[in-house]
């Protein structure tokens, strides 16, 4: 099992990454890789990712390369991926619905147990096995079931009636509200602001204007 | 006019949100601003601010604090903002409907002008003023109009099929289908993974949980 020393969040994020790679390998039947040869396919160097893997314990030996399988499933221990996680989905608009309809979260462990919405018309709607219920529910749903994750896809002037609800509740909180909520002890947050993706994107092709490309 | 020298994709991505607060500021009223007080606002440290913004030449005096108008004008600049860029979205699922209907995207420049999808049972249906058409007219379509982004929400086996057609006719690709796109010169590449950012928000709750939190 990895250690679990302080591991810097910029580390943590990019741990799905090989994650997805691995996963990959493993399906085409690749049983070991070095770390050159993982650098080559992710496109990142040699050195990062054995700095990477060493602040978890290193994951095995240099020279001889990685277990594949074993590096596997070491990431989706340390991901919470085959231990599972139950999550709850408030505002079933079409991001919501997105999210909800999304057979990979569910083979990665991520359990939907929870939908919820404002809007009465949706009441009792089953989306992915799951019947839609109206926030006014959500307290007594917390208290009565054991929920990892609240996935907020509502709009940001609807955060605040639910956050209250949802703290000391919830383990985790993933945001596409627009409205960042920050991390506390025991709370840990993921605001995910799409536009800024967007932005991002549209920089680099400014760049690439300026540069004639 | 801020000066345009190599900045790194760290800083570039870390520029949204910038624009995000700054905008909020101006909202306010507020019309200058330390480095000290964004940083208490925004949660990260002053030192990191100066040095993100003397990559694009400053932005203003240190002691007397940005101009909020200036320097929210300037990233606005830098991010392509003010200048505008045109976008189609291919597949019309959730996600795709979601993307198309947030009218954000359209405040911050970024114009729909076109919908396509591969359902004929959408064909013709009109999302946010536009009518969705079938892919085998995207080819046509791109030649005949100016279109800087293309924002790719359909499932990863259809990537390889549409991926041909769109290189060489627009400027970027904000991807979300689960196949990595690499980079190339002349064309910019946002690759979103939304389950990465669920894996990363698991893995800091098992991380809590180990800490007894």
């Amino acid at each position: 099992m990895a250690e679990h020393k302080k591991v810097s969040s910029v580390v943590i994020r990019r741990l799905p990454r090989y994650y997805r790679y691995l996963g990959d390998l493993l399906a085409k039947g690749i049983k070991r890789i070095s770390s050159k040869e993982l650098s080559e396919l992710m496109n990142v160097t040699a050195s990062q990712i054995r700095q990477d893997f060493n602040c978890f314990g290193g994951f095995g030996q240099q020279g001889y390369g990685y277990n594949v399988e074993y590096l596997y499933n070491e990431i989706s221990d340390i991901l919470g991926i085959r231990k599972g996680r139950s999550m709850i989905i408030v505002g079933t608009g079409n991001l919501g619905m997105s999210i909800a309809g999304y057979s990979n979260f569910k083979k990665r462990g991520f359990n939907l147990v929870g939908l919820f919405d404002h809007n009465p018309a949706l009441y009792g709607k089953e989306v992915s096995g799951i019947k839609i219920m109206p926030v006014t529910e959500l307290k007594n749903f917390l208290q009565g079931h054991n929920v990892d994750i609240a996935v907020l896809t509502m709009p940001k002037e609807s955060v605040q009636e639910v956050l209250p609800v949802i703290k000391g509740n919830v383990k985790g909180i993933w945001n596409f509200s627009h409205k960042e909520i920050p991390q506390e002890d025991g709370l840990s947050v993921e605001n995910v602001h799409l536009s800024d993706s967007l932005m991002t994107l549209s920089c680099k092709i400014g760049r690439n204007e300026k540069l004639g490309k």
